[in-house]
């Protein structure tokens, strides 16, 4: 017997006197007990609040991904002791990869996005400056800080390792604490998790904390600098976003509900084609992973009318194939649903898609179980449903049974599959397996409003592609309506769902100051050596090197052209270039320019620069011809580490003419030795 | 009398028995009467959903952008009307000039965002695309389309035009038709405006509707494709968002309340310093504009304690000219409240927030009042109260008194300053007038997440600084808590408040019939003329030129090197650049590639191609030494038309070895006549 804990203000807690058993999915005998009745939700807030925040806050972006990266490697070399206990879940072993595997994957990609693509620093910088007076003494530009309060997470039973480092990964990283609630059912799972992960000795303390059991009034104490992430039925997230403290606090609440997602055959699948046995396999595979027990799984199954009777045969084959019984057997494709209860809701939600769509696959009362006793434990068969009214029916597109039960129709054409798709009123996910670009528009522009996720797979992707059901880490995973309206994951989005936005204005220095990015007009360093020859530790932002003035002859412009091969016209011919609209006549090249300024301001000896690696954002704005002649400003715009060796500077460089007019702009990226 | 109407399913209504009379702020008279009670709500919201919606969608960004300018310069050229009418609401010239010309401007912004930011398509794009499997025939990227159902706009009183205009330029640009309700107080400016908007012709049938007087039970007819937008009391936006109906359907809801906006005398800013004058003025503007009736006005005013006193002094000596009176009378600088009602909410929450602080300035029984009856008007003076203990005070960070009122106080340090700030509880705006980045970090590190907007201002900028109270159509308005927890403007970000994201995976030719870009990896055009020899309008995306190959030799690098100067030493000694880590020994010039490659794709004689205008993400990969040779791959990769004669064609492009390896990778820039 299990006594699963809650780690609360860097306690761990038994479960107490009220504690509430939990069955095993396999037998129906109790293996655990969770509950918490002398859980302090006051001092769980506090800790997170005073403690686990300004630790988290006084760490870099890269800090904490660093951080995120060590501990997801603890996990994966304990993975197997997750896989060991998710069996009495019901859970096979490709569903814990789904679970733990996907879990720890998440938390990688969210390290490497982090290191890649945040700044080693406190804020993170949304969009470009912009020039909100007319001589660029006052700009604007948005950042984005953590909040400091703390995110309680309340998490669905189906994935208890995923469902947790989805939303703690984007949630640390952006330097907020979190409180995990996951649910009962599965808790034992996640308890095992959070104590390994805080094994991992890599997160301070007050960064995580864990309730096992209920929240107490938790949500009552919640103010403007916290955030809830729910993840569950639409019925209980309605309960809780309806609480009025929240809605009068404006506290943020993000909703991800299981909803009635949809899979499209084109109308170009035709049974001889590589996308019909795709779209089969799917179907199966969705209908039959972690049992159904998937809130992106597919619940509606819309195809062709010409092709209605030959993919019923196709998928009522396969599910027929799908061995159902003991998870630990090794011949076992699908496992029990999570519990007696989610068994009991399973086959409600089914005898009300019942009344709509005749049962075409899959009878409870009548399946085989391998190794397991089919009474004690919780499972069901996968159950197909044909629906042969879709426009007038309203449970098919309105009741989700979380379990492997889906309900396939007909459309006539691609109007009314849209229109089919958005009865889902919104949903996570729709996949839509067609090989014709056009199919794939025209079911966008109809159907992206209603969903967080477009799925297209055909024999192009096929080998590649990461599954109907899958949400990753770079993809944005929520949808409108239905699917509760709220997002999650989606890289850096999913990072910034846990940080303010806050619109910043003020003079160049000031933003320089606050960003910790040079914008032109702040003040410029000019009293120190070439800054190509400081390594990337001494450099300051703002350092700035103005090199020596070049004239640009007729004999260069002719030179260039024939070295290089680029005899454009407006380089060539005067007259020729004086018809276009852009030139005053005969012009140097561009690349003549980007050149020369290297020229100008290239430090010839080994030093701290390794290399150009790159130029970004670069925009030629005034010709430039025989006679004139131009210089470089280069100043220190930014820098990042990006390992022990080096590290990245982009530098913000500027052409000038003899008229002081700019000639070109431009940012280049180097490798500085530390 | 001016009879009021709606504009309802195409049709103007006038205002019916139960209709709801409206006084001037001036004389207290009966000037106009509002209200709708014939008004078919469900006829409203199919004639927005059916009619407007997708007449809307039809149009491309640019179009809606085009139509946004034509709107706004017709309005331009009848502002006066406007202006006419507001006096009645208590304002003065320079209020109108905030509404109707900040309105106009507002939407001016929108429609060149629109043109220059957004593609001339139906889809906007998210970010980058995100290579999902192995060998990039999986991607996923974000798209952003247009909401299908209807935007219900609730406006607040005090800026009629903007307030409307604000709301209806991102909701219009996004694709979505709009429902506008305008205060009832003042909404006879607001009807003017949108006959002057319908006048112009620009706009599609169902694009804008007007409710004057109340919505009856409209909001519980929306659904998960419409979005509120909410501007006014916290306790109204509770009422509202508090509705089960949108709870239960996650209508969007975005809310924008007043809040207890402060300002922050910076440390540095001593009574000799310019900032100290800049503070002293800026908090007199804001105190009084459109009588302290601003969202975003000041209600909190910090000073260091030394300076408290000069402070106190200078802000009275300034109030104490503050000439009221009628509005239309030349010397007037303050107008008055927008109604008797109005008048006597002030007045009871200055008498809370008298209960925390003394007041030092302003007796609402004994001021001067030119050219209009203090008894009848709404006027009320500028009131200015010292709170001396505000780290106990509760009213004075909680209560807001919707007129010109506003507390000081003083801080000790830069924490305590933070933590009075932060006892807003969220706000739209915090100002910090300050010459020292320091100060500027420090407080942003500490109430950035606690604001929508932190206003920075010295010497440097205060010639071109916009204003603490004015929202900028470029940068987010709205605020965390206190201030609802909405989001309003800040250029593109405004647009996707009333667009769907959804995460879109596939292969490549998916993804590029989905988003109008052509992506690596998707189907390449070879079989037509070289593309720099065709047309903006002729050009495909997808098509593509492949150079011949050219070899690289020693003597290449060596007459480059001498000729541009750049004699970096990894292209000059073996040897030593063996010894970089990034090179495996002497190696071309990253410009010489870049130049060549032009050479190898550039067409010499006048074509469609005008001007190589600029460059973007190039990175440099794989070295390349003397004996290999380079081809370059050039595709087109998106268009967007920029005026009657010519485009701008975003080319992908890739230098790649005799090994196929990339050399180089980057997107080039041309204009292209059509």
């Amino acid at each position: 017997m299990l006594e699963v804990e809650s780690f609360a203000a860097g306690q761990w807690i038994a479960p107490g006197a009220g504690a509430r058993d939990i069955a095993s999915a396999i037998t129906g005998e109790v293996i655990a007990r969770a509950g918490n009745e002398a859980l302090d939700v006051q001092a769980m807030l506090g800790y997170a609040r005073d403690v686990g925040g300004p630790a988290l806050r006084k760490m870099t972006f890269h800090d904490r991904a660093r951080m995120l990266k060590a501990v997801a490697m603890h996990l994966m070399t304990h993975k197997q002791t997750l896989y060991d206990l998710s069996y009495d879940t019901g859970a096979t072993l490709s569903d814990h990869k789904i679970d733990v595997d996907g879990g720890i994957g998440t938390m990688m990609v969210f390290a490497s996005k982090g290191r890649r693509e945040m700044p080693d620093g406190h804020v993170y910088l949304d969009g470009v400056p912009e020039q909100l007076g007319r001589d660029g003494q006052f700009l604007g530009r948005h950042i984005c800080t953590p909040l400091q309060g703390v995110a309680v997470h309340i998490n669905a039973f189906n994935f208890p390792v995923w469902g947790m480092l989805e939303k703690l990964a984007p949630t640390l990283l952006a330097g907020v604490p979190a409180i995990v609630k996951p649910a009962t059912a599965t808790c034992y799972v996640t308890e095992k998790c959070v104590r390994l992960m805080l094994d991992s000795g890599q997160l301070p303390a007050g960064a995580v904390q864990l309730v096992s059991g209920g929240l107490g009034d938790m949500l009552d104490h919640l103010d403007l600098q916290d955030a809830i992430a729910f993840t569950g039925s639409a019925h209980t997230a309605n309960q809780l976003r309806s609480n009025p403290h929240l809605l009068q606090r404006s506290v943020r609440f993000a909703s991800e509900q299981d909803s009635l997602n949809a899979s499209v055959l084109g109308p170009d699948a035709t049974p001889d084609t590589p996308e019909f046995d795709l779209f089969v396999k799917e179907v199966q595979r969705e209908m039959t992973a972690k049992a159904g027990q998937k809130c992106t799984a597919i619940r509606r199954i819309m195809v062709p009318e010409p092709v209605l009777e030959p993919v019923i045969e196709a998928i009522t084959a396969r599910l027929a194939k799908t061995t159902i019984g003991d998870p630990r057997l090794e011949q076992t494709r699908m496992g029990a649903l999570v519990s007696a209860s989610q068994k009991r809701d399973v086959l409600e939600k089914a005898a009300l898609i019942g009344a709509e769509a005749e049962r075409v696959f899959g009878d409870p009362e009548d399946f085989n179980v391998d190794g397991a006793d089919a009474q004690k434990g919780a499972f069901v068969p996968p159950m197909l449903f044909h629906c042969t009214a879709p426009d007038l029916a309203e449970r098919v597109h309105d009741t989700e049974a979380f379990g492997p039960v889906s309900t396939i129709m007909a459309y006539r054409d691609l109007p009314h599959a849209v229109s089919l798709l958005n009865k889902g009123k919104g949903s996570l996910v729709a996949s839509v397996i067609t090989n014709d670009g056009e199919v794939a528009r025209e079911i966008t522009m109809g159907s992206a409003a209603f969903h967080g996720r477009l799925y297209f797979n055909n024999r192009a992707s096929m080998k590649e592609a990461t599954g109907h059901g899958s949400p990753l880490p770079h993809m944005v995973h929520g949808g409108p309506g239905r699917a509760g309206g709220g997002e999650e994951l989606g890289g850096i989005r999913g990072v910034m769902h846990y940080m303010q936005r806050t619109a910043v204005q003020g003079s160049p220095d000031i933003l320089s100051a606050i960003s910790q990015q040079w914008v032109p007009g702040a003040d410029e360093i000019t009293d120190r050596a070439h800054p190509f020859t400081r390594t990337f530790t001494d450099l300051d932002l703002g350092e700035t090197f103005y090199s020596l003035r070049r004239e640009i002859t007729l004999d260069d412009i002719e030179t260039f052209a024939h070295f290089t091969g680029d005899t454009f016209y407006a380089h060539m011919d005067d007259e020729a270039a004086r018809a276009n609209p852009f030139f005053p006549g005969r012009v140097a090249h561009g690349y003549l320019l980007l050149s020369f300024a290297a020229g100008l301001f290239v430090q010839p000896d080994p030093g701290p620069v390794l290399a150009n690696t790159g130029l970004d954002n670069l925009r030629f704005m005034t010709p430039v011809a025989a006679g004139d002649s131009i210089r470089v400003r280069l100043t220190v715009k930014h820098k990042t580490p990006r390992n022990d060796e080096y590290g990245e500077v982009r530098w913000h460089v500027t052409l000038t003419n003899q008229n002081d007019e700019t000639a070109a702009e431009y940012e280049l990226l180097t490798m500085n030795a530390l």
